[in-house]
């Protein structure tokens, strides 16, 4: 598939669980949290997460009439089904955490937009999320039962987990792959392998199939977030929306750096090391010259080989389940991220 | 049974609860989460939502040996049982919204003690209540189950909800007894009533008892908080460990003053609306003219009579259970609301 079909696909599914999601919130009677509730949710965006759920669930339910299981019977209308319902918790709660990011970071602007904290304030955010993490896990236990709760209830612990680890790693300045990849781990790989893994845990997936299904998710969330953080070196604002070398003048420690440091000279490590020590306006303006280490040292070229090779162990774990359109688009999925630039 | 002893045997029980919250929280790795959350969780308290939801259960289980089942095996060791672990989920709910609470109201200081927010900053508070919130479901969802998941998703929608709601009356010095109730629920009852209904459905509990304990619950937390409004009135601070005149200062519509304003003359009224859109400094300094208003036209004597009215209330519904230790216990814990002075 090329990626301009592929993005067809994506934008058709995504307006679908928009319309699930508006539909939920239309029960909110309180005026005010339902505005602030749709200015957070129904802002555009990917729904990559849900769409990750729906696709499992249809890859788990092909696999079980591969091995002679009656077919299910086709969504006879547009209501939304409990696995749509059950997909969008996965949008619900990346939400509360990006609600509750936006009041920790004082955050003004999120894809294009005011954030709720700027818009209204910290409480409407606070409050606005908490709300959507209870309805999430409500949308959970109704349509996924308990295995889903337990993924998603371990999910959210890991995100929280991170958040600490990579606020006391960050001023330590620790150049270690391993720490740099357990906040990964927590903040972005943690939610996505769960949304796969519930798709398949909701449908009756057995353990091989959810865990393929985890580590596909895993995966993806790692190799899109090493891609993002690549991008921040590489990418141009027109594309990606925000002006480039944001991380390092906040002075994270990327994969980008951290594989540019290994590879580095004596020489270069000390300068990299000064930089990041440095004050954030100076880290910013060395932006070319860090630029230039990175291709230098291959560090640029090493980011997409570290992803690109996550990507592939996933989709190889779906060999087994039967070829389709969910496991090729699925597999599809991981070139997008690799080729995406913005 | 007098205060004293029941005291006694409330503080025995929040003594074990106490100690099932901390071998839980010894399962978090992260050093300064875990500090965060003992922090929070482990200052003391009575620990009310865990133990009605305790009383509930073995309530509903003492109905069903009444009627012939066979006894449950008593708990044969000290380790923590399910219902236990679903009991904390209620204290861990109640504690993550009082950790996002005082980040919305920037509070320095609760049960004497300095705040999450305060001794370290919002985001430890924000993410720490995530953090429970999300361990409690997950507690929920395996102890007690959909029903139970269902019951606290509401409840925790009701909340925001009734912020909301607050947020947005309290400016419009709304009089209505109506609001009051509407914020009241949402705030203090919808959790107390679902810690009430969660113990009998997950000791599998008919329609009709767990109405009854639902009732119960929303009708006691109602008048602990119509006893709190009062307090705020005439609570000594050496009693009460806070200021009296707190709710007066920030303008807060309460229900000594709501029904003070209904029996009221007409020049009362017109002064008592006044104080209300003055200053909060003002409106402090006029508490011993207010208070005797209050005095004045019965509005005290008329709020423990509501407080009263609606123990009655939720006591005369738990006649649906046989008589014994658990019954009596819930019926004296409504003398106790009624007559505590702090």
């Amino acid at each position: 598939m090329t990626v301009e079909n592929l993005q067809t696909r994506l934008a058709a599914a995504a307006e679908r669980l928009d319309t699930v999601m508006a539909a939920d919130l239309a029960t909110v009677t309180n005026h005010r949290l339902k505005e602030v509730l749709e200015h957070a949710l129904l802002a555009g965006g990917k729904r990559i997460r849900p769409l990750l759920t729906l696709l499992a669930a249809r890859l788990t339910m092909a696999a079980d009439q591969a091995a002679g299981a009656p077919a299910q019977p086709p969504a006879s209308s547009g209501d939304p089904t409990a696995l749509e319902r059950l997909a969008i918790a996965f949008e619900y709660l990346h939400t509360a955490s990006l609600l509750h990011d936006d009041v920790i970071d004082h955050a003004a602007q999120r894809r294009g937009r005011d954030t709720v904290n700027h818009r209204w304030d910290g409480s409407h955010a606070i409050l606005a999320g908490d709300f959507l993490h209870a309805r999430a896990m409500r949308l959970a236990g109704s349509h996924g039962g308990p295995p889903c709760l337990e993924l998603i209830g371990t999910a959210t612990e890991a995100m929280v987990a991170a958040e600490f680890l990579q606020a006391a790693t960050a001023r330590q300045r620790d150049w270690r792959q391993q720490t740099y990849f357990a906040v990964l781990d927590g903040k972005t790989a943690a939610l996505i392998a769960a949304a796969c893994e519930c798709g398949a845990a909701a449908t009756g997936g057995d353990h091989t199939q959810r865990r393929a299904l985890r580590v596909y998710g895993a995966n993806l969330g790692l190799a899109f977030q090493i891609i993002d953080d690549l991008l921040d070196f590489l990418g141009e604002p027109q594309a990606t929306g925000k002006a480039a070398g944001n991380d390092l003048q906040e002075g994270k420690m990327t994969l980008p750096l951290l594989l540019a440091h290994e590879r580095a000279t004596a020489d270069q490590r000390r300068w990299l090391e000064r930089l990041l020590a440095a004050e954030p306006a100076q880290r910013r303006s060395e932006l070319p010259g860090v630029r230039e280490l990175l291709e230098q040292t291959g560090a640029f070229a090493a980011c997409r080989a570290e992803a690109r090779g996550l990507l592939e162990a996933g989709r190889a774990g779906l060999e087994i389940f039967p070829d389709g359109p969910e496991r090729q688009l699925l597999q599809d999925l991981g070139d997008y991220v690799l080729r995406r630039d913005r």
